[in-house]
């Protein structure tokens, strides 16, 4: 089969930062599925380990990377039982397996979901990595309810985003929460509205904007861009007795006891946390994609996609990663397959 | 009125690190209550304060401190109307305002229950603190309950003290946790178990402590002895997708980034958030203690009481604070004042 990847990490504007080759197509086993990919999504996490994951050495083998897809079942390994043979799927993978960026994958049927049928392959390759990851943040590591939390507030850092623009729209419309989003430029901050924001700030003087904006405290923050920078600002922001999320890793120490005198929690988000460590409820992702396909099909959610490329080759990945690398994308960006 | 109190942190060993002194009674307004104390207990939080709340200078009028307390009504202000006057209570109180080391206190009606009914005056005083605490863990800050953790684990380092003891009941009577105690010695250890600790190991080599019991990871800690000294073992331990809890402060930063492959949630307790904050969930504090009581007469819930001093005096106080200073007491000390 064919497949992209890379044997080295070079800038994306070399010529070989992606180079295309031929693997054997994998058989499934236990649990696994063979997919035949149609369609994928490229999320940051794609450029951060094409730059970081082969430095400074050349790989024997090259490195598939990709983490999002939609395709249909060709073959199933023996212990499977929640798909067969040409189910339409969608999934975001696994982080320690080979990705998505090839003809076929293997994946573990516990963290698949059946594709939502009233919308392309296009808008359902653009959901899984990012749904799963604010679904995960909201759900299970705030335990939010609407029960328990509607009407209360939440700042997004970060809006416009891959995870942003879902996040925004799980917690307006599953949760009720009042939405405040961060966005720096006019289409930006008009993408966070049409996703449902109640109220857009720019994030370049974030503690001024939000209290500008009328709120003194928000309850929850969910910091998807970094979380050392924001550290001081989401400290004097949050609520007593607040939440905090990132998924963006902190790469110095932090003062975490600003955060005591509130009583605030502060959660991570990885989404391969399930899947890296084979958890006892790795099938919860599975339960959370099908429930995300029946919100997309009835249209309480929308796709978050904007823009496609073309093509398994490497020249339509080298433009995805320098898209993203750019750090202006707004929505999702989705690499189509030949059929 | 006689009061207890200091004009200068002092060493407890020091005639003057407690004194006593006349100070008018106080005239309840709003939603406070005037009580006339019976019984206090001590927390590491009062010997804390005493220590360095007037390090190097000489307050002009001593400072009263002391959050813990059961007594009865003397008189209401104008919007009280959970309490009427003759109603025996107990609270833990607001660490912004003066303390219960005096004969009478005043204390906002929204952070106060009826005392438990079946216990006595001493069993009543040991809980309110630790309790408020330990419940604020585990249902506001953790948000566990029985439907979804009950059979999960929780490693309480720090098992024998104040709240560690309350904290296992909680978690194995109301949510069904498999609950580790740490403790060292043979005393503390006995305790624990008649707390209700399923395993009780030695903190002293934290991790393989508990491995070696059979235990991988925990799902949940509850760290009330050192942030900063476990942070790493904290770190090792903890379940993929677990929850960590601190309520000792953190005196350096902390590579919060530990926790993130595994996304792991942190959260901070202070049991006078809400009192401090104003918040608008304040009366909680009422309600928890209003079922707590419930729980004890039931004897659901045990108290943890275990030593008594007697007088409102300052040789007590002293007596006190240099018995919790040793960093040895199990359970709760407490003060009876004289009829």
């Amino acid at each position: 089969m064919k497949a992209i990847g890379f044997k080295t990490s070079l800038p994306i504007t070399a010529p070989e930062s992606f180079i295309e080759f031929d693997l054997p197509t994998p058989v499934p086993t236990g649990h696994q599925l063979l997919v035949k990919i149609q369609a994928v999504s490229v999320n940051p996490v794609d450029f951060k380990i094409r730059q970081n994951a082969a430095k400074n050495v050349v790989l024997e083998n090259p490195k598939v990377i990709g983490w999002d897809a939609v395709g249909v079942v060709e073959a199933v390994g023996e212990a499977v039982t929640l798909f067969a043979v040409g189910d339409a799927v969608y999934y975001a993978g696994d982080i320690t397996q080979a990705g998505s960026n090839a003809e076929y994958q293997l994946i573990d049927e516990r963290i698949v979901g059946k594709k939502p049928q009233n919308i392309g392959i296009e808008a359902a390759a653009a959901m899984p990595l990012t749904v799963l990851t604010a679904w995960e943040t909201l759900f299970d590591r705030m335990r939010l309810s609407p029960e328990k939390d509607a009407g209360k507030t939440i700042l997004i850092i970060g809006g416009a985003g891959g995870v942003g623009s879902i996040a925004i729209q799980l917690a307006k419309k599953l949760l009720g929460l009042r939405v405040i989003a961060t966005a720096s430029r006019p289409e930006t901050k008009a993408w966070c509205e049409k996703m449902g924001a109640d109220v857009v700030v720019n994030h370049k003087d974030l503690v001024n904007e939000v209290r500008q904006a009328g709120f003194q405290y928000v309850d929850f923050i969910y910091d998807v861009v970094d979380t050392n920078y924001y550290w001081d600002s989401m400290a004097e922001l949050i609520k007593p007795q607040g939440h905090i999320n990132s998924i963006t890793g902190s790469a110095t120490p932090v003062v975490l006891n600003k955060l005591k005198t509130k009583s605030v929690s502060f959660s991570w988000e990885f989404m391969f946390t399930r899947s890296t460590y084979q958890t006892d409820d790795m099938i919860e992702q599975h339960h959370i994609l099908t429930r995300v396909a029946a919100l997309l099909d009835e249209g309480v959610l929308t796709s978050t996609h904007t823009t496609t490329l073309q093509g398994l080759k490497a020249s339509t990945f080298q433009q995805a990663h320098a898209q993203l690398e750019s750090g202006t994308t707004i929505g999702k960006l989705v690499i189509t397959f030949d059929a």
